[in-house]
């Protein structure tokens, strides 16, 4: 007998319970533990629902909202790849594929393939919405880091260089935030947080 | 100089990110540790995003996912009233009312008077959004106690009557829901998950 729809999204979300076990590099504000996925799905879903006036396009909040909240769902089983790893980088969108095929195949397949349209959307960053999504999902941690005085970039010896350059998606989706993340890094600069020479580190 | 709005919205985010230090007493899946009501936020945010085509009235998706991404920050200032705690719950309303003041307040006042509406509607369940979110806040934990061997509750001796009380809010939302909730509750209860007696207990 086919499984009842209930229970193959009930599935779906029993699964993805293991996001909270996925640890990334930036800590808490609090600097008490690094942040997991599922916490950070739910602070960037609620950036896009607070700034999104601020996307130099108009877009449509509550997709962005959607697409932040499954963003990274991919990572129970690709895992978080840091994005100052340039190796692990290499088969990461291959890895992610995978990994999406098999979560959102759990759910029914309207849904399966509603949530795997609206996920290659976000990584592709071919819509305001994925621009969008992709600018609060990198102003995030930059607030983080900035926060917490640098606390992961001075483990990682990642210097402003490449911080600017992993920024860029911001200046894609808003002027107003990208000036923003521009004086945030200007001001990390200035207070030693982003010391690191990323010709030597890279 | 007033504060800028973006500014504003920024203090608040940052704000927010003490609620991922608020921990429940139902544990992740993976038993590891007590999730913490951001992840929490989340995981309810994305069940409303799934599931909304089970409530019984029709309802707008995208309010209850908002709903429930912000229907537990008040618990930063008022902290996690354990929900089969009479004692605590009896000043609860009035304590979160306060935090939700606070919280809300540090938002541009059009935003922080939306959010406020919006929790207030979730607080008193008085539409069908409210509602549902309402059910799949009960829900949620449900299938994390059940999913955990009854882990908390045998900790904290609670029995299948609170429970099934504790849950009638799924009922006012969604039939499909209910029925799908009592047969976890009955399997629960025949797996010996669910052994206190609330009489002695509560």
């Amino acid at each position: 007998m086919q499984e009842s729809r209930l229970k193959r999204q009930i599935r779906f979300l029993l699964e993805v319970d293991k996001l909270k076990d996925v640890f990334r590099r930036s800590y808490l504000l609090s600097s008490r533990r690094r942040e997991n996925d599922s916490e950070h799905s739910w602070h960037v879903a609620l950036m896009a629902l607070l700034l999104s006036e601020h996307a130099d396009e108009r877009i449509d909040t509550s997709r962005a909202v959607t697409m932040c909240l499954v963003h990274d769902v991919v990572e129970i089983d690709a895992g978080d790849t840091y994005c100052y790893d340039e190796a692990a980088g290499r088969d990461k969108a291959e890895r992610e594929l995978r990994a999406a095929n098999r979560l959102f195949g759990l759910l029914p397949e309207d849904q399966a393939r509603e949530l795997m349209d609206l996920w290659r959307e976000f990584e592709e960053g071919c819509s305001p919405e994925a621009r969008f999504a992709h600018a609060v999902d990198r102003l995030m941690p930059l607030l983080h880091n900035y926060y917490t005085g640098g606390r992961s970039w001075r483990e990682h010896g990642v210097g402003a260089d490449r911080v600017r350059d992993r920024m860029r998606p911001i200046r894609e989706s808003s002027q107003r935030l990208w000036d923003f993340a521009q004086e945030v890094i200007r001001d990390a600069e200035a207070s030693g947080y982003l010391g690191g020479n990323d010709e030597d580190e890279g």
